[in-house]
């Protein structure tokens, strides 16, 4: 089973892909989408659409984990993240890949335990449980924490 | 030249499509998309970015005009509508037209000649505008109106 978990964002789309393979998780790639930065807004979120849906038929993911927001502290980026994020789902949906989506509280708390880790504690854990021979870049780390999250979340759902 | 203007809504999404010839403005067609009331977020965001595609490929307009927005006054009703924004920027980048975007002050002010006009004065002179039998309901007709008002910009753009 494999899993592309995205952590959007119009400056930068984190993105990171990991494997299950009897009970072993594997990682496989992640990266970053970053749109040309004097593009107008709207090429931008084009931009990150295209480049999900070549990272899906360059990876071919079973599903897809995207970090979810209720309302972010300011009112102007939460809703330019909104764009990245309806982009991110058209591409999702058009590849017919089911949607998970999970707070960054339930992916800390799935990390490290508690809902209040910091970001270096988030890279840390991300690297030791990948077995990384380095830290990826924090929004490429934090995609691998969203994938970690679901296989986690998805391993519960299908125990009880 | 065909416009296509987008009233752009979780719930619904206005469209209304004009045609300049000799410098009339014709009325094509206007209505409504109704994303699926019970389905999953990511699904109405995939169903407007289908439905808005469907439109191009029928009307083949030349451009398209959108309503912007900065911050709505509710953060919540700003995150969700910016992903439909998102959806929308996607489908028109995807048929290579060109987009422009008009506040709703914008709008008013370019059907009405100033910034405050009600909903019901622009229904009914989106209808005079347009010599509609009828008013059309509201966000088909919010959308003719941002149509107008990209017709109306666009022309004293060439002027000048």
């Amino acid at each position: 089973m494999r899993i592309l978990g995205i952590d959007p964002g119009t400056q930068i789309t984190g993105y990171g892909i990991l494997e299950k393979r009897n009970n072993h998780i594997i990682h496989i790639d992640n990266g970053g989408i970053f749109p040309p930065k004097k593009a107008p807004f709207y090429k931008k979120i084009s931009h990150i659409h295209e480049k999900i849906s070549e990272i899906i038929q360059k990876y071919a993911p079973d599903m897809v984990a995207l970090e979810d927001i209720f309302v972010a502290k300011n009112a102007m980026s939460s809703l330019k993240l909104g764009h990245a994020r309806g982009a991110i789902m058209v591409a999702t949906h058009q590849f017919q890949l089911p949607l998970y989506e999970y707070t960054p509280t339930q992916v800390k708390q799935a990390l490290t335990g508690y809902g209040r880790a910091t970001k270096e504690q988030i890279q840390k854990m991300v690297q030791a449980l990948l077995k990384l021979p380095e830290t990826a870049f924090t929004d490429a780390s934090d995609a691998l924490a969203i994938a970690i999250c679901h296989l986690h979340s998805y391993r519960m759902k299908k125990i009880q």
